[in-house]
C-alpha cells in the first residue's frame, strides 16, 4: 500500500493521499496549518474513522506550530478545540485531540510547558498513534481473520481499510489477516453511495493487493446474499456507543438487517478508540449530514434535477443485536457488548480511554 | 406530462423521450424500424414495464412497415420475436408482442390477411393498448390512493411513473390518486442505483406535477424508515408471478425486508399485464443482467478502478409474503395472491390473458 498519511518534519507538512481524486488520480494534499487539517477532514481528502484519529493527532501539532507568540497556549486551545468539532460523528477525531491532550497535561504535571518542549511531545506522541494503529489494525487482522473460512466471499461496505486507517485497514485489515493466514477470501465491495467509497477506495486498495475484488452497486445486496454469493459481512465503525450499537457509514444498518434476514454473520472491525464509553446508545450518537452535492452530482454530472431536495445523512445506526462480533485489537466481543467492551478496556491496560 | 411515447402516422415513426437524458435534455429517440425499437429498449431511451408494452406495441407496427415483398409474414414474424426478446425481465414487452398476434390471428381467422388490413389492424390495437394503459394507470390511482392517508410520505424505488407507462404511472399513479382525491402526500425517490431512474426520472415528473419530492440515496432507506420519514413504500414491478412474487428494480428486495421490519405497508403497483400466470414463482423469472459500463461509469466519469468486475443484476425477486397487496385496475389484491390473482383476471372478463 502506499504511504498515505505522511508528515514531513523537516517541512512541517502533513502530506495526504486525496481520496476524492482516486481512482483516477493519485495527487496529494499537503496540509500547512490546522486549518488546512479541517479542510481535508470536512472535504473527505481523507476519511476513515482511524485515518481521521491519525489526521488530527498531527493537526495539533500544526495547531501548535501555527500558535506562537505570547499567547500561543490560548491560541493552541481553541485551535484544538476546533479540530476536534471538524466531524461530528467518528469518535477517533476526539479521542486522538483527548490523547494529544492527555500528552500536554503530563507535561504541565512535571511543570515543563514551554513551546519547544510541547512541539517535541507532540511530533513523538502523533507518530506513536500513527504508528500503533498499524499494530492495532494488524491485531483486529489476526483475530477477525480466524472468522473467515478458505474459500468465503466477504461482503463490505464502504472502505474500512488501509486509506480508512494508518494502513493495513480494520474490515479489510480482517480480509488481509485472513489472506496472510492463507486463505482465498473474495471481496464484494457495495460502491456505497453516495462519496462511492467502495467502488472507488476498496476497489482500488484490494486491486493493488491482488485480492479479488466485486463492486456491486448498494441496491443488489438482498439479490447476492439471496444467490448465496455472500458468506460474511465485515464493516468499520465511526463510533461504537457502550452497548455496541454501532454507527457507520449510512447503508450499513439495511446490510445488517438483510444479513440477519439471510442468515449470514455480521461483523463489526474497529479499534477500542472507536468505542465512545460516554454514549450509552445508539440513540445518541450525532449523525452528520453533508452537502447536497454529494447526492445531486457525481463529478460535474448532475443526477437530479435542479431544485429538488436531498437527504444526505452521511452515517445510520446498526443495532448492538443485529452484530455478530466486534473486532478489536483485544479479540472478538460477543454481545451483550455493555459488558464484553468494558471486559475489552480492562483488559487493555496500557490504554486507559481518555475522557472526552 | 409531456406525451413521451408518440406515433406519428403520417411519417410512420414513434417518437421516444429518451429517458438516457433526463432531467439534464428532453430530446426525443426517433423509431423508423423495429430495429430502432429494439436499441431504444435495449439501450433504456424507454423503460418501465407498461412502457415497453406500449413501446413494443408501436414496434410491431414497425415491424410489419418493415416487412414488404412477398415474403412479408416470415419477416414480420421473426421481427416479432427479436422484438419480443429484446428484453427478458419485464413480461409486458411479450404480452403486448402476443396481444399484437392475436389481432393477426383473429384476421387469419376471417381469411383476411393483406399487409394494408393488418396494417390497419396494428395501428388501431397499438393505439388501444397505449389508451388502455392510461385508463389502467387511473384505474390504479383511484384504488392505491384510498390506501394512503393524508400527510404520508411515501418511499418509491426506481420509476414506476407517467416515465414507464403511457401515462399517469403505476407506483406513481398511486401517489397522483391520492393526490387527485385531495390528500397531501410528500414522497422520497430511492436514487436506484445504477441508472438513477429515481433521481433523474421520478424526482423530474413529480417535480413537474408539483408533488413535492426529496430523494435519497439508495442507502439511506434503514435510517429513513427507522426516523419515522416514511409511512408507505409502493414500487412498480417487471414481472409478477402466479403467486404473487413480483421482480423489480434492483433494490426492490431489500426496501421491502426493511419496511417489514419496521412495520411499514409495501405495495405494490401494476396492471394486470405485468402478471405471468405460466410463470408459477419468482424463482423462474430470469433476470437480466446488464452492461458493466452502467454500474463503472456515471456519464463519462470513471468510478471504479479499470478492471475491476462488477456485478449489474438489473432485477430483483421480493417474496409474495413481503408484499402488503398488488394494486392493480381490478383493485388491491390481498394475499395468498395465486388466489386473488385468478379471481382478478376472472373479474377482468374483457381482459383474457394471452398465452406466450
Amino acid at each position: 500500500m502506499v504511504d498515505h498519511i505522511c508528515f514531513d518534519v523537516e517541512k512541517c507538512e502533513l502530506h495526504l493521499l486525496d481520496q476524492r481524486f482516486l481512482p483516477e488520480r493519485e495527487e496529494y494534499f499537503i496540509c500547512r496549518s490546522v486549518n488546512d487539517i479541517i479542510e481535508a477532514l470536512q472535504t473527505m481528502v481523507v476519511r476513515g474513522a482511524p485515518a481521521i484519529g491519525v489526521t488530527a493527532a498531527w493537526g495539533c501539532v500544526l495547531a501548535l506550530l501555527d500558535a506562537n507568540g505570547s499567547s500561543w497556549m490560548p491560541h493552541l486551545e481553541a485551535a484544538l478545540e476546533n479540530l476536534a468539532n471538524a466531524r461530528p460523528t467518528a469518535i477517533n477525531l476526539r479521542w486522538a485531540v483527548a490523547r494529544m491532550r492527555a500528552c500536554q497535561q503530563q507535561l504541565k504535571n512535571k511543570g515543563n510547558v514551554d513551546h519547544d518542549a510541547l512541539l517535541s511531545a507532540f511530533l513523538a506522541e502523533a507518530a506513536t498513534i500513527q504508528r500503533e494503529d498499524v499494530e492495532i489494525c494488524r491485531a483486529i487482522g489476526h483475530h477477525g481473520g480466524a472468522l473467515l473460512h478458505d474459500g468465503d466471499t466477504v461482503l463490505t461496505h464502504c472502505n474500512a481499510g488501509a486509506l480508512a486507517t494508518a494502513g493495513y485497514g480494520t474490515a479489510l485489515g480482517v480480509v488481509r489477516g485472513a489472506v496472510d493466514a492463507g486463505k482465498h477470501i473474495c471481496v464484494i465491495a457495495d460502491e456505497t453511495r453516495p462519496f462511492l467509497q467502495g467502488a472507488r477506495l476498496t476497489a482500488w486498495e484490494l486491486q493493488k493487493d491482488h485480492i479479488p475484488v466485486t463492486v456491486a452497486c448498494d441496491n443488489a445486496c438482498a439479490l447476492l446474499m439471496g444467490k448465496g454469493l455472500v458468506q460474511c459481512v465485515v464493516v468499520g465503525a465511526d463510533r461504537i456507543a457502550a452497548n455496541g450499537d454501532t454507527a457507520n457509514k449510512i447503508g450499513t444498518c439495511g446490510v445488517a438487517l438483510l444479513a440477519r434476514h439471510f442468515n449470514l454473520p455480521f461483523y463489526v472491525a474497529a479499534p477500542l478508540s472507536t468505542i465512545d464509553l460516554s454514549t450509552s446508545d445508539g440513540s445518541s450518537i450525532p449523525i452528520e449530514q453533508r452537502p447536497e452535492r454529494e447526492v445531486t452530482h457525481v463529478g460535474q454530472v448532475r443526477i437530479c434535477p435542479e431544485g429538488v431536495p436531498v437527504y444526505n445523512y452521511a452515517f445510520d445506526v446498526t443495532p448492538a443485536d443485529y452484530i455478530s462480533g466486534i473486532v478489536t485489537e483485544m479479540g472478538v466481543l460477543r454481545y451483550p457488548y455493555t459488558t464484553s467492551i468494558r471486559a475489552a478496556f480492562r483488559a487493555k491496560t496500557t490504554m486507559t480511554p481518555p475522557a472526552f
